[in-house]
């Protein structure tokens, strides 16, 4: 609860992480969602799962990609199977807290909270929770090696078109 | 999505505007209206906008006020019509993505969350989006030059009393 | 509204307030609320305050702590009372605008939303409002030496059992 944490953040590391997970947020709430796998690393992990069950060490996932190549294709399904698009979103998220192990690699706690519109109707919070990420950087550029959507509520709804 | 972009801004530059923003937004949740002006150049423009129109190509703006002097306006109406105000805003900012173009300019895109709450009442969400702004420096003071807040939902409240 | 405020907070340590507030925030969260009580001074104060009375002047808390100790007996009691427990908290934090006095105390202003997710239930706005911080630096770590939780609504549940 001090500060006395070592924080072996460089400050331009930090402006880059925030800038990186900012952008992340902006290709889904812009509809960019072809940059959504983009920012992961080939065999990187994407779950979002319910805080219950992830403090109960039962991680079952509402949803799980394994690789990349899964979250493409989800976005690619989302293009072309003409799926009626009701609904969008806009994430605020709250400054990360960070840890960087030896090896470099980057641990990142977000809280987030994610409103969804419908179409002609009013805008509502979706869910909040917080991203559990764990970032590298590969070819001098940041990627999500495993992402973690932890949801507060098991209640979210079964159908999540769009990656959160 | 990686982060390969240049960002060209240098980290003091980013606390000022970070600042900025944050005091244009305390303006309107502390109840300091006539500071809101004054955070626009002369001829600035503002808008509220919703996000379909605004991404159809038709930003036929909620609100619209050309000049400073028309948020004065504005404002003073506010303090001198005895309007009974029965709410206040709470607005929460997410960090904003930022670009510096070659003259200066400074756009920022910051998405937020504003909470209303009613005289006597409960706190709810009134409405999430993204300012997109075009900031300057004149006289060594950062100023908007415009901004647009485009809001997820065409259903927000016609009557719009405060700014946004 | 300008930025022409004088803002003598070094960087680095604008940095550590960050992540101090963030982690104070993540402690209630994260449902390790020993380490709450750990971010105040032995003598700190703790206030929730509804924001019409704190504005009049009429800072009747609905909840008030005086010093560590009685923080601590609070989540003590917390602890130990068995008490049913059905829902956690999830805090989304905006960036905070600092101050810091001649004598090295700083006053921060840090707007918040702050879900609650019932056992079993959805999630949804609890209160959104703005922690008003008197932070001074103790044998090298910083620490609270004032809280008041102003919270925009006076219609927030009677039961608080977490702090805010």
């Amino acid at each position: 609860m001090t500060d006395r944490t070592p924080v072996a953040v460089a400050p331009g590391l930090r402006e880059r992480i925030e800038d990186f997970l900012a952008h992340i947020a902006r290709a889904i709430d812009d509809d960019a969602l072809e940059d959504w796998p983009a920012a992961f690393t080939a065999d990187a992990t994407y779950r979002i799962i319910p805080r219950e069950g992830f403090e109960a060490g039962e991680p079952v996932g509402i949803l799980s990609c394994q690789g990349r190549g899964m979250m493409q294709d989800r976005v690619l399904a989302l293009r072309t199977a003409n799926i009626f698009e009701p609904h969008s979103y806009c994430h605020i998220l709250a400054r990360p807290l960070l840890a960087v192990s030896a090896d470099g690699t980057i641990a990142a706690r977000s809280g987030f909270a994610l409103y969804r519109t419908q179409q002609g109707g009013g805008t509502e919070l979706f869910a909040a929770g917080k991203y559990l990420d764990r970032i590298v950087e590969q070819d001098g550029a940041l990627r999500l090696a495993a992402r973690d959507v932890v949801v507060e509520s098991r209640r979210v709804d079964i159908l999540i078109v769009l990656p959160i």
